[in-house]
């Protein structure tokens, strides 16, 4: 990986102009892992800036990494298109800045000529109790970090020729510390990249439990309800004992939480309606 | 990350479908991480099967790994295509057993539908004792392990249409065990992924050193001299004391190393004469 070299100069990063990068191994018990490709034609609105790519990019890895409620450690990226403009220096300036926000390192990556501008992020979290989606049991609460919506909005901002406000809403915070806050209350958890439903059908199927939601879901301003379905609102959906919201609450602080349903015994339900599996599928 | 499911089932490994895939931490003090993008157009010749594309694809960040000096922990990879056939299950089949092959574990990964089919894997590593590019020192002895040109010779059959010989050579064994082996003697070490020309000047420039060639490379059977400077060998050239290329050599065993010549005070020669950074650059 000898383009470790390029990517790692432009981060300002020394000493990792090796074949790999290297990092001090974390104190935990556990460490967590994850992968997520994006390309042009499906990922990169028109409008969408080099730095919001590269700051997404990483966040999607980052957002996994919450959805098992880890730490973040580090993030290493793929990169190819078609020449190594100044795109690219945006995207490592993107990615390392989403890292740096969630007290992780961006280390570096691979560059490949190739010619759909494709990245592919992979991050490296830790964690001493990881949140799997299977632990939700009947009676528990189910819950959403923030509010939902935001990437259809920014994609309505992007559509109109609004490319700030879409590129701003596109840099999304991912939920790390409230992933960290909520490990010792979620029975379950995800974070929402497909959409609230199909987060909410694979609890319930690795649970081997059913999900009530009730029509409240907290919303994004400018966001329609049906936008809850578009997908890619890296929320995290988790379940946890009603005993516990408070508590949970006041860790997450000021991103919030908002109560939206609750475990029954089967069936995933919004307002007492089947609720299909319905949402972004790549 | 959905998608895990998907692969994670073809891998028969349960327990992976949440955000991440979680490993125990290792007991190493350094966590070693790589990731490498390869795509249709220039990486897979006709004729490569689904299996030696998962293989060599997982096998390329598995090398960087072995060219760090450590151990090698696990594989996810994030896998591209217009469509999700049986192409994927040969993936995921070769890069599981490659990972196995040095005692890895394939842990999924993520799924996009992408015009071009394009793969991207991302290994971690664990060593006690990360071997860097940098610490080449004037008098040291240069080696490689095992035998260069396999690339080459693998892309002729190819063209000549051998399939089963191009994808056999395709499917590389990545030097993990050796790369472990040769960590406690090897003053630098760098995989040969572009080439022993690129990977010279590498070392020499990360070292602040020269680097001497002698023209006895050893070849694989079928290649020509030149074959060494097409890369992708993946191969380990690495820099030791002269006084321990013996122990070194019994520690890596079958595999076999050979002295290729020695670091000097500056410039990069092949049998006196100056090598130019030659290779493949992505």
């Amino acid at each position: 990986m000898h383009e470790f070299d390029a990517l790692a100069r432009l981060t300002d990063e020394l000493g990792v102009s090796d074949d790999c990068a290297a990092v001090g191994t974390p104190d935990e018990a556990n460490l967590l892992l994850t992968t997520d490709m994006l390309h042009e034609t499906t990922d990169f609105p028109d409008g969408v800036t080099p730095y919001t790519v590269g700051w997404r990019s990483a966040a999607i890895s980052l957002s996994d990494v919450a959805g098992s409620g880890g730490r973040a450690v580090a993030v290493v990226a793929a990169y190819g298109a078609p020449e190594f403009d100044d795109g690219l220096n945006g995207f490592v300036r993107g990615a390392s800045e989403v890292c740096e926000s969630v007290g992780a390192e961006y280390v570096g990556g691979d560059l490949d000529a190739h010619d759909e501008r494709t990245v592919v992020s992979s991050a490296l979290g830790a964690t001493n109790g990881v949140v799997n989606r299977s632990g939700a049991r009947v009676g528990d609460a189910v819950a959403v970090t923030g509010a939902l919506g935001r990437t259809a909005v920014a994609l309505r901002a992007f559509e109109n020729g609004d490319a700030e406000r879409g590129n701003g809403l596109f840099a999304f915070p991912p939920r790390v510390p409230e992933g960290v806050a909520l490990s010792p209350y979620a029975t379950a958890m995800t974070d929402i990249s497909d959409g609230v439903a199909v987060g909410a059908h694979n609890i319930a199927d690795a649970s081997g439990v059913g999900i009530a939601l009730d029509g409240a879901l907290p919303l994004v301003d400018g966001a329609r309800e049906d936008d809850v379905y578009v997908g890619e609102d890296y929320e995290l959906l988790f379940t946890l004992p009603r005993e516990a919201v408070d508590e949970a609450r006041e860790a997450v602080g000021e991103t919030g939480i908002t109560v939206v349903g609750e475990v029954v015994e089967d069936g995933v339900r919004l307002d007492g309606e089947p609720l299909r599996r319905r949402g972004y599928e790549h």
